[in-house]
């Protein structure tokens, strides 16, 4: 009886330190309670600065262009010498976009669409090359039941989906590391896993002894990409058109082994802007991911799914009954919908609008479940659309690493 | 001065274990002499089997052709289930040759050539495929000052040499690890590579924590090439051909945990057949090394070279004068011109007498000399007129992936 209540105290009293690794990303645990992610631990964890208001007017004036809903809402909130590429932008020099994806059975979700939403608009913005890696090299090698078939499958999969986000079919690359390995991109990886050794590996991503080899070396096939030699179809013979990644904050570990060897390889550092994760239905203590089927809205949901998602299992924000909520008002910081609503309503002023009705009570949990449905509804409906006209070619255009595209021109400038 | 008494009683007294590896081999050291390679040790350490008499008579009775100098003469003398491959000769069942090499700067001396002498005469008798590794990327992984376009070219600059061995064109792959990595070779290097522990490849071959990730996968590449699903343009889709694998017995380590993970492939274990070391110049404690000019005959030589390097550098098991040479007699099995006759040498009466006389005293060791830099001037030469008539269009044919050959009747069978 004593012992049980002693395990008891244990459990409550319980902390944990917050986990974000590119396999693993868990809030901290407070006396037994998950915590939300602590992104300012993370940026000084990290080592990283965060996006501020002299950045984002710096990225204004570059651009001429009014920052992306993502950069105003400190959804990209930190990065890596960001700065540079807009100095390239204004001195005409060239660079490129570099992000991917680990392919998974199913279909995208919400959040695996925020870089690539934002990689679109970036694209738009600096009519410049993007490349997308698809691990599926990685997805076989971190998980044993995967045969690399299925991998392989996923990531011709996932190529439609991307598609359909909207490059620029002639600036865009997009490949399975399992059919592009080889050529200058093997080259790359040799280069670079002469460079890491395994202690650094193990402190960047807390391998242990019973890991096996490939995902040890995994961390060189990743950072290949941020080198703009492994696609000589695209820069010829250049080795100085630096990248721009756009990533989950959990992938920072693998680009600042990339920029530690970058020099020594004779190339320009990449640089990062990194993102928040997009909280769970369930609320922001984790990210919403596709192995928990109920935490996510998938690409391929119906209205009426996404309809019932949201009502049955995102996290609320208001108070427990109606009469207490337009007394007390609710609370949008820690309201799923309102959260959403954050990643996919463009219009400030009606996000302000909605905050503030919300903390008023002046809008209940269910009129904000109610726009938010109605914005993921259109979002996920257009993107069906659009899905729906990709055709073969395009899939094998995207895929196709000889560029019948402008940027060769770059090879040769 | 007592400090330095004890330092040199240390030294003599010092006794080191023999170590084999892929990267070194180094015979024993007892109180301070460097010992001989002991390969019956090697035997009992690897697990391997000694080629015993009876497995000489099977393979005569299964080929119908008496075996090679160098299994009568125990060059080639231990093995992993030679037994296996036999028994498919006879059932009429494929099979193939997979040797390799790490190309190094120069040209290739003769102890690098007899694995490659000894394939050529099992394609002859077996009239099989073979397929040769070049492993560029490990010499690129195993030499911090190598570039990989170095490494890439010494692999072009040995194809040539190995052509000039004198394997049939139509049946024989050769490829650079660097050109040819991808696909479905790279495919089997992933899989390999799932199922070896960073643990498992420690035991294997002693790399350390500071050893880089590179050098840590590298196993699993030099494991694909023994899964015939490597070569789709060879073997088709067929998963059930095996190979059998000359090499030397330092290899040994790759090709256990090749053998390991076999089974878990869906595909046969590879046989191997191994090989002593070739003597340096120097004598039979160390293996001949390119790395060690004057420790090597190399098939560049010209025959004035040839004389002087044997005359001047070749360890003599003959007495220090002539006349007690006369009166006590020499010892063969430490003579380096002797041994090096046993490898070049293919008559058996010749080798005998040779050793008699020079037990009696009757053969002299400048005579042994002489015999051993005409043999070895005459292999050189004949290598140096095959070559010669090696054109670029061979070398392009050896390594074309896409086998226009008859061997891709197996891919049907």
């Amino acid at each position: 009886m004593a012992e049980t209540q002693e395990l008891t105290q244990a459990t409550e009293n319980m902390s944990l330190e917050q986990n974000i690794t590119p396999w693993e990303v868990e809030g901290a645990v407070v006396d037994g309670v998950q915590q939300a992610i602590d992104y300012d631990k993370l940026v000084k964890q990290f080592g990283t600065r965060k996006i501020d208001d002299a950045l984002l007017e710096r990225f204004e004036t570059a651009t001429g262009q009014k920052p992306h809903l993502y950069l105003r809402r400190g959804i990209f909130f930190s990065h890596r010498e960001l700065e540079k590429i807009l100095e390239r932008y204004e001195q005409g020099k060239p660079f490129y976009l570099y992000t991917g994806r680990g392919p998974s059975r199913g279909h995208m979700h919400i959040g695996h669409m925020m870089p690539f939403i934002f990689c679109k608009w970036l694209q738009d913005v600096f009519d410049c090359p993007l490349v997308v890696q698809l691990t599926d090299d990685e997805k076989f090698l971190f998980k044993n039941d995967l045969t690399l078939e299925q991998a392989n499958e996923y990531a011709f999969n996932t190529v439609r989906e991307i598609a359909a986000i909207g490059f620029k079919p002639e600036k865009t690359f997009i490949f399975s590391d399992i059919e592009y390995m080889g050529g200058a991109f093997y080259r790359n990886v040799l280069r670079i896993s002469r460079m890491v050794t395994y202690s650094t590996a193990k402190a960047s991503f807390g391998f242990k002894e019973s890991d096996h080899i490939g995902k040890i070396h995994f961390p060189s096939i990743e950072a290949a990409p941020a080198f703009c030699s492994s696609f000589p179809d695209i820069f010829g013979e250049r080795k100085d058109v630096p990248c721009l990644i756009p990533c989950g904050i959990d992938q920072d570990p693998y680009f600042r082994l990339t920029r530690d060897v970058s020099q020594r390889l004779k190339h320009k550092k990449p640089s990062l802007i990194h993102a928040r994760f997009l909280p769970a239905l369930q609320g922001s203590t984790s990210k919403m991911s596709s192995s928990n089927d109920v935490s996510a809205i998938f690409m391929s949901d119906t209205p009426a799914q996404i309809k019932k998602k949201i009502n049955r299992y995102a996290f609320s924000g208001g108070r427990t009954s109606l009469d207490e909520h337009r007394m007390y008002g609710g609370n949008p910081d820690v309201d799923v919908p309102f959260q959403y609503l954050t990643y996919f309503l463009d219009d400030d002023k009606e996000i302000e609008d909605l905050a503030e009705g919300y903390r008023k009570g002046e809008i209940t949990s269910g009129e904000m479940k109610a726009r938010c449905i109605a914005v993921i509804q259109e979002f996920v409906g257009k993107f069906q659309e659009r899905e729906a006209a990709i055709t073969d070619a395009d899939v094998k255009n995207f895929m196709d690493p000889v560029y019948p595209r402008p940027y060769t021109a770059l090879a040769k400038k």
